[in-house]
């Protein structure tokens, strides 16, 4: 049986990783600690020091070594000297058996104390949240760096579990072969086992009946001759798995019917092509040969242009951007404007009610971890040549600290465009008047890789004030097996859920919908939200017009009057201002939030996936500040039952007027797969604005310098091409 | 009086200069013409050669000598040699009377005759189509170039006069001067009339008291001590003037209370700026040292990539794209996407009712060309290094041609997006997988100036066979003078009508649409419009799940289906297909139009402005092909009534299905103007795309090559940075 020998094949390959973890877990060689943090010889197949690129291409720096990294700022991140004390304290707490750690990362000091922080004081008390489980429990723990001292929170009234581990997910994906009767139905669907991948996917939750057991649904692909498996399911098979037992608690097996679609033409890898490739002749390139206009200092806090930021990588919501401030060229003072931003869930729901499809509607950030999905990035093709990279450090599920490299990157973008421009008429003035700025920006980039599909996180800054979110969707598109080879063969009636893509393949119909935690702090925490309605109003005879539109400002009093469902003909600019502070004619300063493409879901609301990523439910949020609240789908996202939910949190409807208050948008796409998507889908991409509004007191670029060709860069064809 | 010198002054000078372009038209210089026409100094200020840039920066070429062109594409513009033959006809037609040439174009051959024809081909007869006026009337004529045949068409039931010539807007820009009344209001308000600019705008349509003769309604500024008169605003003073006789109808005189904006602070131009500069010591730069990748063949063909299309500048559109195709890697073949596409119609209604501000409800391509508003652009601001540039030949209103230089540059954009990109878990693949591929696109940019305003018109092609069209808005808002300097001196009661941007400046609440005409031909010209529309469907009991999103599609069978207003709750696709082409697995191919941000006019639809600009009715539609109807707000734009629009032709609803369609979109802003937006306001953009459903077999980008360093080109910094 060419089953059994895989399984035992791959539980030997198991027993040997585990002895050797064990090994370099418990007998660390010190000589060797610092090369296997950076080559991820350690503790994680998800270390990506490998190809890492220098810090400056033109600079003869090595990697970065962050095994002696020391802390800067009270929101730098966790080092790796401080998660190791944290993981001593860990093990120590529970006394050696079994634990897992499902998140160990900085908790931020209070934001009142890292307001007041100056550089050159004393940090803040360094203190670790931790999340883990032993014994069947959730623990949420906040952990003294120094002191070890632990503080228990008590959870026990949210439900769910915290993200899944990346050993939970390698784990579990072995059990299914363990399974006679699944090693059979592939045999009999004529697939290789040893040919054979399946993935952890979580399974939502629909009801009690699911409760008491973390459960992952495993699907499967047949991997032969592709690497892009996601074409080939094995469909109608879903092996319902216990994650702590890795028992197989139920094995659907269905669709045997259904051929499992062909290799042929599904790769994408550049190795993969035969035929010709697209290349043009004369590459377009953003140069900036003499380096970048921004630095990091210390690590984490990004100064370019009038912009300085706190950036961090985050296991949950990938990049964090904290203290976000902008100068002002008319003070010379750096001015707040958001304490705190980032991607805080996602929710992506599949639009197939069947029995193997029907639980597919993922929480990434809080199921997954996102920024634990967001791999090494691929330098000059995920971010162009001028770009610079930040690493992160990530614990892994026992507690110990790994490096994850090149998992941000950071670049000056010149795309062509203006920032502004005006010609004159000769007709009026006496010679033409022709000027034009160039738009520079500066992008901070992360990608996550959620199993199939890939995000690309842009944070943009634009010189004028403007931060532009931005949300790419690329990757795979998850597809289901189908007999059909032709639209002519389905009957009129019959529902496909989705578009025929290629033989035997159909993408299967979803949404994307990304929440953003957006804590605006325009001038201070004190802030309102307004909503600045656009009326149709009736001159009444008063004007040879019928009509007009008008402005109407209210400010919301309360969490219930900021959930906003955006319309288009009964449109409003939906602005965060600080009530205490005034430009010199009189308008309060502030800066309004500009939507783009969105989507909205139309799930009914009562339905569990809709009850669980209810921050979907409106476009724009606005809560009262709660350090606790964070995570629109919840803290324990993994089969939570929604009770711990952004709508939870706003329809307590508290005051929010001229307080500290948090924006939320959730963006979204409906994405009906197209042949096009297959075999790997062309990026598509959409975002919004934060843009000041009456921030400044005028065009704070103004005073931008043109381009003049004898300051452009000096270049010439490269030599190959 | 200072006015009354002025006045003899302006006139003498006037004098001087319509005699020397009589002596210059009259008695043409045969061997100073070539210069002449690409100086300007022939018969427009509007003609803009001066500082032409190379056709490519390492070539040493000469700019383009447009006297000797012939045409080779059936599309092709009218050549000089071509206009200068119409002229002739044209002048013997009014024996030399006094007349006005508004548009003198290239009469397209009809669609099935383009369509047939191939290179190689002789071209179909060309045709001028010819727009003028004499004696008080509207002539829409068609002149054979070579024939110098003419056929006059009737237009005599459609109200409204064709936009105003450059001459037209010169010529009564003086008119007020010569009202006793106006000089003395100016003096009164103590302005020097040697500082005064009068602007003339269009004054829209408000019933039938305005009928009979062209109107136009001057507002002036002064000019004193800032390029940015628009600032400085003489409030309430609108000089009701006829354009044909140059005399002032009605002087409206209010608001003599109000005073004069200062200066200060004004001009955005770079010579006028104090203060220290923001400059980025290191330039991002585009950077192709090789030259483009794409051609010009033929001065129209343009060529690159998977894209092939025909482009021209028009002085109504500004930019007009034809026979867009794109290359199929799967047979090598070219196909059809979009016979042609380009903008039709802008509105831009401000939302004041009072009697200086409520006829400000601008048409700007029908009433003033938005091509002819079209200057030359600023090689290195307005377009990136590695642009090349495109010129135009107009018609004075006299029907001699000029050269309008460097009016489009087309760019290869590589902004450091992935087109694709996707990374495979190391923990199911053996070895790292990590692809991603570089987004490259070719943008063709027009600017239109308006007066204040600033359009940037990008039509973005990209290799993945998307089609991005994009309006920027930058340039100058137009302001109101208010006696307040402080939002504390406002009664809470009390309207403005936008907001108070400086000391006695108001910037006041407008709208700004832009509808495109986009002819598709998906594989040819018979086509469908599908609405895939998006809606919740119940499970009822047979799934864990309540709800999921079904897909229905529905094919529009008359124009009056196909009028779309757009529904975040109630959301569909918007596909043309071909329905009698498949693809091999048998789904039509097709296009989408993907809407991004937009907005809907609020005006009472029967208020006059938005009758004539009823095409703001909706966002989307789709009406049959008919060579006529080309002008979304009507041909003669001009105090149009609005009988001649793209509704009256919608409500036709013709059979709209497997036949020649024609999709039109209107794209627009609101804009509740900021400080920001003061003294000019920073670029604000909006776009929808055109995108490939179904019409590729897959990814056409599937085989685009990556990045690679030792191709890229090779820079250093300038000596000068």
């Amino acid at each position: 049986m060419e089953g059994k020998n895989f399984f035992r094949c791959f539980f030997f390959i198991c027993s040997v990783l585990l002895i050797t973890l064990f090994t370099i877990f418990n007998f660390p060689n010190p000589i060797s600690s610092k090369v296997e943090l950076l080559q991820c010889a350690t503790n994680s197949a998800w270390c990506t020091s490998k190809n890492r690129i220098l810090r400056h291409p033109t600079a003869a720096s090595l990697p970065h070594d962050h095994t002696s990294d020391v802390p800067h700022h009270p929101l730098d991140p966790l080092t790796i000297i401080e998660m190791n004390k944290v993981h001593k304290v860990i093990k120590s707490l529970f006394e050696n058996s079994a634990y897992a750690v499902h998140s160990l990362i900085l908790e931020d000091p209070d934001k009142e104390v890292v307001l007041k922080w100056k550089k050159g004081d004393a940090l803040p008390e360094r203190k670790a949240s931790v999340i883990a489980r032993a014994s069947g429990k959730n623990y949420l723990l906040t952990v003294g760096v120094e002191s070890g001292e632990v503080v228990e929170h008590d959870t026990s009234h949210i439900s769910g579990y915290p993200y899944v581990t990346l050993d939970d997910m390698q784990k579990v994906m072995s059990a299914p072969f363990a399974s006679a009767h699944f090693n059979r139905t592939i045999v009999e669907r004529g697939v290789d086992l040893n040919h054979v991948a399946c993935l952890p996917f979580s399974p939502g939750w629909y009801g009690e009946a699911e409760d008491g057991r973390r459960l992952v649904k495993l699907e499967c692909f047949n991997t032969e001759g592709t690497a892009n498996f996601y074409m080939r399911p094995i469909e109608g098979i879903i092996v319902v798995t216990d994650i702590d037992t890795n028992e197989v608690v139920e094995l659907v097996d269905k669709s045997k019917h259904i051929p499992i679609p062909k290799a042929a033409g599904t790769d994408y890898r550049l190795s993969a092509q035969n035929g010709p490739m697209i290349k043009l002749a004369n590459p377009v390139s953003m140069e900036q040969p003499n380096g970048p206009n921004f630095v990091i200092e210390d690590e984490h806090l990004v100064k370019w242009a009038n912009w300085e930021f706190h950036l961090r990588p985050d296991p949950r919501a990938g990049v964090m951007i904290s203290r976000a401030k902008v100068l002002d060229m008319e003070t010379g003072l750096f001015r707040n404007v958001m304490y705190q931003g980032f991607s805080s869930e996602l929710f992506v729901p599949y639009m197939n009610p069947e029995e193997a499809w029907y639980f597919k509607t993922y929480m990434d950030a809080g199921e997954y971890g996102f920024g634990l999905q967001a791999l090494a990035l691929e330098p000059l093709n995920d971010c162009p040549r001028n770009a610079q990279y930040m690493d992160a450090v990530f614990a892994a599920s026992d507690g110990t600290p790994y490096v994850r490299s090149n998992m941000i990157c950071i670049f000056e973008r010149y795309a062509g465009d203006t920032a502004w421009r005006h010609t004159e008429s000769p007709v009026v003035v006496d010679k033409e008047i022709r000027e034009a700025r160039p738009k520079i920006s500066l992008v901070v980039r992360m990608v996550a890789s959620l199993a199939n599909y890939d995000y690309v996180m842009d944070w943009e800054f634009h010189s004028d004030g403007l931060i532009h979110i931005k949300v790419s969707l690329t990757g795979i598109v998850i597809v289901k097996g189908t007999s059909y080879v032709n639209m002519n063969q389905v009957n009129q009636n019959e529902e496909l859920y989705g578009t025929l893509l290629s033989d035997n393949i159909i993408g299967v119909v979803h949404d994307h919908y990304v929440n953003y935690y957006l804590d605006m702090d325009i001038d201070g925490s004190d802030n309102s939200f307004v909503n600045v309605h656009l009326q149709r109003e009736y001159t009444k005879g008063k004007s040879p017009r019928k009509s007009y539109m008008k402005v109407n400002k209210t400010v919301a009093k309360t969490e219930k009057e900021a959930q906003i469902k955006l319309k288009l003909y009964d449109p409003s600019e939906f602005h965060v201002i600080n009530p205490n502070k005034r430009t010199k004619v009189g308008n309060p300063v502030g800066y309004k939030v500009v939507p783009a493409g969105t989507a909205a879901s139309l799930l009914d609301p009562e339905d569990p996936p809709q009850k669980r990523s209810s921050f979907t439910n409106n476009q724009i949020w606005v809560t009262r500040y709660n350090k606790s609240e964070q995570w629109a789908g919840g803290l324990f996202a993994y089969q939570s039952h929604g009770e711990d939910t952004l709508q939870v949190w706003s329809d307590r409807d508290r005051p929010i007027e001229n307080t500290d208050i948090v924006l939320w948008y959730t963006l979204g796409f409906h994405h009906v797969p197209c042949q096009e998507d297959f075999p790997i889908m062309p990026t598509i991409s959409s975002g919004f604005d934060l843009k000041p509004v009456n921030f400044f007191e005028r065009n704070p670029v103004l005073r931008v310098a043109p381009y003049v060709e004898n300051e452009l860069p000096v270049c010439k064809a490269a030599v190959s091409s």
